[in-house]
Formats: structure tokens, C-alpha cells, sequence
């Protein structure tokens, strides 16, 4: 595989990341308020398409997309004592309407618990009414205080939540287990890598019983959460009195889940993927698949741009999204630039020669991998090769993560690592809180939580890497976004 | 036509609208906030299939949908006088990030031209840059102090808005009348009738030249205004500082117009259809289009279940949004009250006696009619009773809106018609302000404006039913939501 350089942008990510979001035309950040950027038109399409990706997903495991409002009266918001502690400083707050000052103010949503609390209590009556899923495709909103960052650290954001009540504690655990696969699903198709992790005490949601997050790591070795499931045991439901009668007749509180993607979901694929060339978008979530490109020459162009033409709508027909770029005030060269910053997956090259043979030249995104195709083949062929693309796209992810993640029990080794930003840290913890806190102090960077992953579940033979003490589980170091 | 009596609602519209709404399960308006609703998954639904056709539309104009921030900094918002002015009064205002006074207040988005303003500003350029033709689908936020009314009237709503920027005023007028031919398609799609006025200067949209408005008229005689057009000419554009280059190098500012229509578009089509038993969806919008109910009897109901499955399998595989309600706790005939409230196009009906006759019985939800139908002919008929379905819906919304459409000279008559409540009154008028605003005084009601459809557009021979001095134009009259 000849692919592309990434050295360069592995040692300046984040300039990378800012400068392709805008050349690409992602997202534009320039807006006069901090943390508010604008989804341009062919950034707003990867969105739409990765916004479809998470409803196929949630649909087809019972959730119901509904829409819940923005405002949360303070009221709501306090109903809950942990919830409000960990949010209330990060709320922008609506206390005017017109000119007059509101009797009571109104946060904009961080995130949804409160808003579905008031509602819930309506609507939850029997336990014939559970369990009831629902979700929202929104955008929330955090008084960031920390340096923002486009897509990454924003202060308005989109957020894919999943609101799910339950009958008993049983089922709402066996929801986490079945949001832990949609996630899954999600990121597998998005050919993103991730690790899953229990994050610790001290750094779960605010008001959940647990949290399980996922996390990326970005290229130049800090990891980025992309994704979180709660357990939310009855903390809300208590403080919201949403209850169901039992069939004997008494009634419980129910048992709630909650789970979120943010548009770091988005940013997680133009970060696994992207090349020195810009982004690489696999298959499936790429506004244009194929662009085919004419290669003019001379009293021949119009026949090319022809059979150009003809055959992005034979490919159109048998249900690629596919386009030709024939403007004429541009070269070809200038054209594969355009459209590889853009991650456009397979391009087509035809000339007068091509059309001769009857042929055109593909060439993969992701490898820059050429190869010649008979035009009548083309259709199966470009399907191989799209599903091949996302295999291995997905498994290069894969390796690369795993290449990055380290285990030690060496204090010493597990500093080292983290001051050399080589990836993710597993070592051995005795389970105390302080011991996990110091850790973080000593070694400068956050623990990310015990391993959830099935086939990292196995006991562990080895002493606390701080106090020396048995070791209970492996537990992830990394600095983060 | 056996249509179902919609004496009733005619007389209790709003007292209709707000059962139906909650019992067909399409918005909750219980949030604890005047003028938040929830939308409900089955509203939701509806909600995504009307969405998609807006976006069909403006995405085959060369529309680009992208998404603009929520957030107006009070300097932006100040920056189009006029625009201010009609808008401050009714923002809500964010004056808190966490526990922190914020230096400059955000208003949340009443309309979004303030906040294109800037980013145009830095985007256009070059002649070779227009037109810019944007859109975004967002929920707006308006400080109502009238009463609020679910959908009809909210606090916060979804805005589907087009933004656009053109070289010349000429361009930008071409536009006004491409985005009118727009909203037609998109309220003939759903079956709704309408009118179109350019609205008095009193009443046009703050910050524009002139805006044309798309009405329609309730059961109860009120009209609601559901879509409008607006030439914004060169007010933002200056106010922006929005120029571009033109090929001899002098510059000048762009030509603007912008269009919205609000959640009022899944209103206008439930208010339009809805019945006596509920709703009434065109199949184009319905999330499911044909409901299946298998008529059980005694030991042949797994048989007749069955059967019920596979023909909705096979409507399915056809392309039909169908579905079975095998529900074994709940009686046909409660089913047929269920997915009737619903608005579900057809019903079809299967018993014993019709799988020994290789046939079912269809209902159309509007009529009510009942045909029975080959199980092998079903997809075709279906598709016939569909397309004949939506034809005679809009056919009679038509009819219904032109028999309510009045036009007369004198003014006793058209106090006595706007007394009566029966509907839209045309009158001649002088063309002057006063007049104008006079009128709406005496008749105690509103001037929609002058009729902009084409065939209205006639010159008339006649005096002002006020002043008796020649009239200009016909002016149109309602009471209005």
C-alpha cells in the first residue's frame, strides 16, 4: 500500500485539523462568537449522512426519534443534586425575554435529562408504557471555559441522544450493553478505532450511576472522547417522581439509560482517516463517491467530456453517488487536488486514449493506488473495491491504535510514555480512588477508566503500579482532548 | 364522496386541533414552558417525511443546505435598523455563561439573516461567488407575548429558511419568484390550498423591500400565514458591508432575498384534512401508508395473521410504507379508530371469508370509501388509490378555500362577512396606506395584502370600498392567527 504521508500532520495536528476543516470546507469557525462555527453546504452533507448512520442504528433497536425543547427552567434543572452541581457552571442562561427580566431562567440544554424528567412523569404510567426509548438529534450547548477548538471543544454542538426507562435495574443494564454495540456499529461503519472504557468515580456524568466511554486517539497521541453511555440507575427518575405500576399493583421507580455522540463522531473519521493530501471519507458517509475527471485533449475534449458524462450517469443509475467536474478553467491536476482534500473515495480518469480501449483508470482515495478498468466491468468492480477500501481503512485504524496502546507496570516507563505522547497506557491498579487520583497528579494525565472491552475482562496477576498493593484491574492513562 | 363530517371541528377548531394533537400522539404540549412543545415519534415522523420534501426542492434549485450558529451577538443584531427594531422586543436573551455576566447578551435566533451577515461578509468576494443560494432547517425562537398556541403559535419552532445572495437586483427578484414557485410545489405536495399576497408596506418583514406571504384559511375562518417570500434588496447587505467584484472591478453590494416557512407547514396539512375521526395524511407524508388489520375468527386467526404479514411484506418490498397490527389484546374495530386518529392513507381489511376469495377490502382514510381488491392486483390499486387520493385532497382543499373566498365592493358587506367569520374577503382599495390601515380599523380585521398570483393580476375597474377615490388593486381581508 503506497499511502499517502501522514508524518507531517501526526507532528502538527491541530493545525491540520483547523486549516483542512476550512479548505475542505467543513466547517467555518470564524464566527464572532467563541466556540460557534458554521457547517458549510459539503461539510453539512457528511453530517446528513452520518446523521442517517446513527438513525438506521437506533431505529432498528425500538428507539423512537423524538424532539424535546431547548429551555430548561432552572427549576428543572436543580431537581437533580449531582446533575445540577456538574452543570450549572457550564450553562449559557436566558434570563430576558424582550426587554423584561423572566420570573425564572432558562438554561440551554447541556444535555437532556432534565428536559425528559417533567415529561417522563407525564407519560409513564403502567409498565405496559416500558420500556420506552427515544432519541433526539439536537444541538446542546456548554459554557466552555477551556480553549475551544472546531468540532472538538465547541460551545454549540450537535449531541445524538439516546433517553431509554426500564422496568428493573436488570433491563436498564442490558440497554447499556445494547447502546455499547450500537456505538459499536456506529464507529465500525465510520471504519473509526476506539476503546471502550468504565470511566472512573470521580469522572462519571454527572448524576449517573456509571459511565462508559469511548475513546479515539488522535494522531498525535491524545485521546478524544467520542462517545458516552450512562447508567442512570433511578437517580432522575426519584428526582423527577417518574414512576409505574407494577402487575401487583404497587409502584417503582424506573430505571433509566442515557447516551450521547457529539459531533466529535463526525470529527472522529476526519481524524482516523485524513492524509497530507486532506481528508479521506470512506464510502458510505462520502457526498460524492466517485468523481470522474476528463482528461481533455485538443479537438478531442467534447468526446471526452462526453463519455465523462455518460458514464457518471450509468454509475448514478446503478446507485453510486457519483459526479464529473468538467469545468474548463482548471486543470486535471488541479481537479484530483480539489477533490482529494475533499476524501472524494475512488476517482475516475478518462481520456482520449481510455475511451480507445474502452477503459478508465481508478484511483483509491486512501492508497492513491491506481488501476485500469474496462468501462463495461466498472459498476462490480468499484463495488469490490469500495468495500474493500472500508476493510481496510477500518483495519489500518485498528492497527494503528493498537500499535499505540502500551501496557507497563513500570511507574517510571508508564511517565515516559505519556511525556513522549505514544498513545494509551494500561497499567495495574489496586482499585482506590486515591491511588487513581494520585496517579493522575504523578504521571500528569488523565485515567480514562478500566477496560470494558469483553476480551480485556480477564483477571490480572500484578501490584498496583502506585501503592504496590494486589492489583484488582488494568486501568488506561492518557492525555486527553 | 361519503366524506366524514367536519361540521364539528369547523365550529371547535382550536379545542380540534389541540385533542388531535395530543391523542394522535404529534406534540405534547405539557413542557413546562408556555409555547414548548414535545414532538412526539409519530409527529416526528411526519415531521422528517416533510422536511425531506422541502429539502428535494430546494436542493433541485441549486440551494446548498448548510447550518449557521444559534446565537446572535446583540452588536450583530443591532446592526439592519429596521430589522432591530421589529425584532428586539422579541428575542429571547442570554445574558449568563454559567455563573458569569456575559460582556455582550446573545439573542437566540428569532430569523437569521443578522447572523449570515458577518459570514457573508467574508465569503463573497467575487462576482464569480454568486449567486449564493444557502438553507438551513433549525428551530427559531420568538418572545411571544400573544397567547401561544401548539404549533400555531410558539415560542420556539422550526424554520426551514432560505438565504441568498445575487449580483443584481434584477437576479434577486428572479429569485423571489423562484422560491414562490417553490413553496407552491411544496403546499401542492401536501394538498394544501393557499393564497398569495405582497403585503402592506405596514406589515412587510423587518429589514425588506416588500414581502409576499403565503396564507391559508382554518375551518374556523381565520387565515395562517404558512410561508413567506422576502426581497431583502440591498438593506443587509449594506448593513453587513456584503459587496463583490464586479468583472470591470468596481464593487458593489449584493442583492439579497431570504424565504421561510415554519412548523405551520405540518399544520397547514393537518388542519387542511383532518376529520371528525382525526387526521387525514397524504400518503406522500404518511409514515405509514397502508396499516394491514387482520380480522381474526376463531381457530383461522393464526391463518388470517399470517396472510396479514405477508401482504404487508410484499407492500413493503414494493415500496409501500406498510405495516400489521396483529395486536391480539384490542378489537378491529379498535384498530380502525386508532390508525384512523392517525391520519393512516389506507386500510386494509382481511378476514377468513377474503383468503378463500384471494381478495381484501381496501379503505381510503379520507372517504372512508370501501373496495374490495385481488390480493394479486393490490399493489397496482394501491398505487392508483394513492395517486387518486392526494389528487381529489388538494382538488377539494382548493374548492373549499375559493367557495370561502369572497369579493365585494361594499363595505356593510364586507364587515357582515368578516362578522360571520366566512373567510378571505377581496375589496377594492386606493393603493393608499391609510386607507388601508383605516380599514383593517373599521372591519376589525387584517389586510393580507394584494393578490400576487398571476391571474389575479388584471387591472380593476372600481372605486376603494373606503375612500370612493379609483382603486388600484384589489386588497385582500381576514381575521387572521
Amino acid at each position: 500500500m503506497a499511502k499517502v504521508s501522514r508524518e507531517k500532520w501526526s507532528k502538527q495536528f491541530g493545525e491540520w485539523f483547523r486549516e483542512t476543516l476550512i479548505s475542505a470546507e467543513i466547517m467555518d469557525y470564524r464566527y464572532p462568537i467563541k466556540g460557534c462555527g458554521v457547517w458549510l453546504p459539503y461539510g453539512f452533507q457528511i453530517r446528513r449522512n452520518v446523521f442517517q448512520i446513527i438513525r438506521d442504528i437506533l431505529d432498528a433497536t425500538g428507539h423512537k426519534e423524538a424532539l424535546f425543547p431547548l429551555l430548561i427552567p432552572e427549576t428543572s434543572l436543580e431537581k437533580e443534586a449531582e446533575h445540577v452541581r456538574g452543570f450549572e457552571a457550564q450553562c449559557f442562561w436566558v434570563t430576558q425575554g424582550g426587554q423584561k427580566p423572566l420570573k425564572i431562567k432558562y438554561a440551554l440544554r447541556p444535555t437532556s435529562e432534565t428536559i425528559l424528567g417533567p415529561m417522563l412523569h407525564l407519560w409513564i404510567r403502567a409498565h405496559t408504557d416500558l420500556p420506552l426509548k427515544l432519541y433526539q438529534i439536537v444541538t446542546v450547548f456548554r459554557y466552555e471555559t477551556k480553549a475551544t477548538r472546531p468540532i472538538l471543544r465547541m460551545r454549540e454542538f450537535d449531541f445524538k441522544e439516546a433517553h431509554t426507562s426500564h422496568a428493573t435495574a436488570e433491563e436498564a443494564e442490558a440497554e447499556v450493553k445494547e447502546e455499547i454495540e450500537n456505538y459499536k456499529k456506529f464507529f465500525d461503519t465510520l471504519c473509526v478505532a476506539y476503546k471502550i472504557s468504565r470511566r472512573p468515580e470521580w469522572d462519571k456524568f454527572a448524576g449517573a450511576v456509571y459511565t462508559i466511554a469511548f475513546d479515539m486517539l488522535c494522531p498525535d497521541g491524545r485521546t478524544l472522547q467520542i462517545g458516552t453511555v450512562h447508567n442512570l440507575g433511578q437517580n432522575f427518575s426519584k428526582a423527577f417522581d417518574v414512576t409505574y405500576e407494577k402487575p401487583d399493583g404497587t409502584h417503582e421507580h424506573v430505571w433509566q439509560t442515557c447516551a450521547g455522540i457529539s459531533g466529535r463522531g463526525i470529527a472522529s473519521v476526519l481524524i482516523t482517516h485524513g492524509d497530507d493530501h486532506g481528508l479521506v471519507l470512506p464510502p458510505k458517509i462520502a457526498p460524492t463517491q466517485i468523481i470522474v475527471i476528463p482528461i481533455p485533449y485538443k479537438e478531442k475534449s467534447e468526446t471526452v467530456n462526453k463519455k465523462a458524462l455518460e458514464i457518471t450517469e450509468k454509475l448514478e443509475k446503478a446507485g453510486f453517488r457519483a459526479k464529473t467536474d468538467t469545468r474548463e478553467d482548471i486543470t486535471p491536476g488541479a481537479k484530483y487536488y480539489h477533490w482529494e482534500l475533499r476524501g472524494v473515495p475512488i476517482r475516475i480518469e478518462i481520456g482520449p486514449r481510455d475511451i480507445e480501449k474502452n477503459e478508465v483508470t481508478i484511483v483509491r482515495r486512501d492508497t492513491l493506488e491506481r488501476e485500469t478498468c474496462k468501462i463495461e466491468n466498472l459498476g462490480n468492480e468499484l463495488r469490490v473495491i469500495m468495500e474493500k477500501m472500508a476493510l481496510e481503512m477500518r483495519r489500518e485504524a485498528w492497527e494503528w491504535l493498537e500499535k499505540h496502546t502500551y501496557r507497563t507496570s513500570n511507574l517510571e516507563e508508564a511517565k515516559q510514555l505519556i511525556k513522549e505522547r505514544a498513545g494509551i497506557i494500561e497499567v495495574p491498579w489496586c482499585g482506590a480512588p486515591g491511588c487513581g487520583q494520585e496517579l493522575e497528579e504523578i504521571i500528569d494525565a488523565r485515567i480514562l477508566g478500566t477496560p470494558e472491552e469483553e476480551e480485556t475482562q480477564q483477571e490480572i496477576d500484578d501490584k498496583c503500579i502506585l501503592c504496590n498493593k494486589t492489583a484488582k484491574t488494568l486501568i488506561r492513562i492518557a492525555l486527553t482532548y
